[in-house]
């Protein structure tokens, strides 16, 4: 018992190497050399500097964004400020600076002619038709109104008089001159790393600065005709229709290195110019401002404002060292230099002067036929193997050798 | 000096394999083919095929969503159009249609009794306990207040008259005609890679129709009344309590194939699905319109609004050959046909007809005592090793075999 | 032909395994038994339990915020409730608690004096340079109007009178008192698995529940003063200059146990906190309600609200096990064991008595020489060569053993 237990431990603690065949050939061993430098370059200089395969990424960027506009259009003469041109007010990621409104003053609720064209008449026949429709200012009634020369509107039920937006006026001045500040702060979660997006100015710097991309990269106030020309587009070209501008804030940070680098990088894109077709074309949007009449009928004043849209949208990763990347990347690249071997072998067993005595050398065969003749008590096998062996895991080339 | 740097130039130019013992068995041979194919399929069917494991995966979409929502509705006899049943009005991702309105007119600031019957009394004693509570329509003063017939109510301070929203009303009709349009344009970081949701639609195709999951899956426009069938909910479920509903843009990319293929798929759910007990049931928020008397003093309409609220989602994900993941995964494959040796190694040596012929071949042994032997210098193994090497790395079967 | 097709398949069907070399050595035995113990432990212990290596995770988390907030403050002696105190009213996951309201009543277009002291003048000159500012209430006519003792203010063409946001008034009280009630719906779309928030409590407990990191970690309500306690504030601190607090609700799943598992925990942050300059202190915003005269003539009142914001951010990740993780490491776990042996390879080769016999014992020399030696038709070699070969492939060990 305690002779197997002994037995057993020694088992245990045995250690096993692959026998290896060194091949003393110059063409081989350059090729060799040459492959394994190839591989450890491609792993060294691509995966592990360029791609940095041995940090953990957190794409998962908490980010939080207050912004505020400054500046004072003139529209139809009169004074524009922020309360009356930005919509939402409380300064969100996403907010519209109102270009161009049409504004539909005094509507009450009853039964008018519709303003479209498209709801042209001359008989109730024609309404009929439109029954239902929702590209009308209010409910197709199906009567033909207010004809005059055989040229009539449908009737509507709806917030009167019917607002007609054909009208041309002309955008908001000075919008150009508005500025947009932001602040952003970010998170990653998975390193609790915390960043805001002007921390390395002083607070003189930031009330006089102007945003640019080389000389200012870091301020946080963008100047509303920068932005645009940014996109390749102007404030004249987008204010008549509205459009929809992407404020992109990126935060790649490098956290083996100073948190002094994590440093945000703004780009600007207009969202809107993958679609050319002209329903989808521009930004506009309806509210209202409800009234009250002495005797306490509601009426309205209808807005359709036609906005520039800013969406400001934070994206971030965050790279820091990690065991686990490392280690699978570690492991894939040692077993890639051991796969340059598969190519030298190839080269070595089949295309090389003298390739069958590499491949005796290599190989070394056991068939059936030899184990049957081994475990049949043949006295010439069994004397040749006995003797030589110091215990049952010995060497099989002893055998062959003594066996011939 | 010379031909030291020689031989280290010479031993660094070695190329070295492993020895392998080639086991002529049929048994083992199948079993370790047929290992290998179940290897290899597995990894080219699922991991490379199916998962797409080499390729790199872009999760971070970036997107931008307007949405533009049509159509009149009949709320007590009176016409709703966009500017009054939708909130908030810009066209944002996450959008209400209030479908039931509870309203209390002409709230002026004061005192008065509370609607809710929870705040019945009889005596002060009985509004004491109330004293805090964020349940009732103000501040609870503690006085009972319009007692009649033993039952009073609590008096708060508060906007009056307080809201009664116990009250029943139908919920707004035609609903389910109103139409959604989503304009949504994402685009890839990683890749740079820019998408919209209709780019392959003429105008006058979207101008006429309507989103259907089979005929028109790419059509941006939605019915209410078929989003909500989508979810197996009906408008008439919804709008009485108001509820959340979902509208999911996946974008699941191959940038490896023809961009064309990068489409948006829409899915739709009841968000507040999960949530059955009554606190959480349904959607609804109070805002109010404020108005001004002749004298200047302020009042305001009141307004509970249950709505459908309707949140578009995007996600999406887009996948690009990449050589990092292509490598590692190729390793792991190569790899783990390699570990099906482990498997017919333990057949070979343990089960197999011979398994102690074939560990003497597999295994080649030395012991510490062979080691010290060869060692020491004992005349005969000294002879028999030295005529025989080439080099001091020669084989040490050859030892074994003469020392015999 | 039969024969070479059936001599392609015996050649295919053989198993080739490495030739080992087992050393009995109870030192490096033992060293290569501790190394691998090593590895192996970290992979268990860090790679596959604690880092969960098997999962595939999901990081995209589809989420759904519906807010309520519920309470009454007092402020100027006014009764506010939510519809009064709350922007934007519908519920989102960012939303404002007004605190602190600045209001400029009955403002008109038209031209008066600057209310701010940095634009005192006494000669239109002085005016002349604040030409074009964004920092004053309107635009800047260039004229100094309302000189007395030499002291006036630069002329405005605004809404007027113009705002005088140096007032201090004492905010509003009782905020810390305001619930917030928390709705939150998921997704895991990778996974399809939806939860809720509160889906363990029941009707019952949230109506009464407060949250509480440790009694009441997963009640949907949460008070004002509580949670700006958890991030190491005050009502009385946030609400004169308004502030950013971020609630993140986590979501971290392990989809291989049990779904009730799955729950959110709640954390509390400050998200203005890395901002200490006064420029960006603090969080505020405009907005004006409208009005109109009998005739007709617009007026507003304006507000600069201070306000305490909230954004409820919802992060998580869901891991589940998946077999292409699990391969990757496994494989990367079983390779890394092997590159043990390069560890106990290089102290058995050079620093263990007998490291050149070991070497000897692995490595098998085949040089340039000996295989030209063995081409070379030398009676010798051949002779020896070809009657113990079974096959081409034959061990070349024999040949050497024989040729000495």
């Amino acid at each position: 018992m305690a002779s197997l237990m002994r037995g057993w431990v020694t088992g245990f603690f045995t250690y096993e190497t692959t026998k290896s065949v060194v091949v003393k050939s110059w063409s081989v061993g350059i090729i060799n050399r040459v492959v394994q430098l190839l591989i450890i370059t491609y792993f060294v200089g691509w995966v592990f500097i360029h791609e940095k395969a041995y940090q953990v990424t957190d794409t998962g960027v908490e980010s939080s964004v207050m912004t505020k506009v400054k500046g004072f259009g003139k529209y139809n003469d009169l004074v524009m400020d922020v309360a009356d041109y930005i919509y939402p007010p409380q300064g969100t990621d996403v907010f519209c600076i109102m270009t161009r409104i049409i504004i539909t003053e005094n509507q009450f609720r009853g039964r008018c002619p519709e303003a479209r064209k498209d709801f042209q008449c001359s008989t109730d026949a024609d309404c009929h038709k439109h029954l239902g429709s929702v590209r009308a200012n209010g409910i197709i009634t199906g009567a033909c109104i207010d004809i005059s020369e055989s040229k009539g509107r449908c009737e509507i039920e709806a917030w009167c008089p019917a607002e007609n937006d054909k009208v041309k006026n002309t955008p908001m001045a000075n919008v150009e001159n508005f500025t947009i500040f932001i602040k952003n702060s970010i998170r990653f979660p998975l390193f609790n790393v915390t960043r805001g997006n002007f921390l390395s100015m002083s607070e003189k710097q930031i009330k006089t600065c102007t945003y640019h991309p080389e000389l200012n990269p870091f301020c946080p106030i963008f100047r509303v005709g920068d932005v645009l020309s940014y996109t390749n587009h102007t404030v004249d070209g987008l204010a008549e229709q509205g459009g929809e501008i992407g404020i992109n804030i990126e935060w790649k940070c490098n956290l083996d290195r100073n948190i002094e680098n994590c440093v945000p990088r703004y780009s600007f894109t207009r969202m809107d110019a993958t679609f050319t077709s002209s329903p989808s074309k521009g930004y506009n949007f309806r509210f209202a401002k409800y009234f009250k009449t002495e005797n306490g009928t509601e009426f309205r004043t209808l807005h359709k404002a036609y906005a520039i849209r800013f969406d400001v949208m934070v994206t971030g990763n965050a790279g820091k060292f990690s065991t686990i990347p490392t280690l699978i990347n570690l492991v894939a690249a040692f077993t890639s230099i051991g796969l340059g071997t598969v190519l030298c072998d190839i080269i070595l067993l089949n295309f090389l002067k003298g390739a069958d005595q590499y491949k005796a050398k290599k190989f070394e065969e056991v068939s059936d036929a030899q184990i049957e003749a081994s475990i049949t008590p043949s006295p010439d096998s069994q004397s040749s193997l006995k003797p030589g062996m110091k215990s049952s895991y010995d060497s099989g080339a002893l055998s062959l050798c003594t066996s011939d």
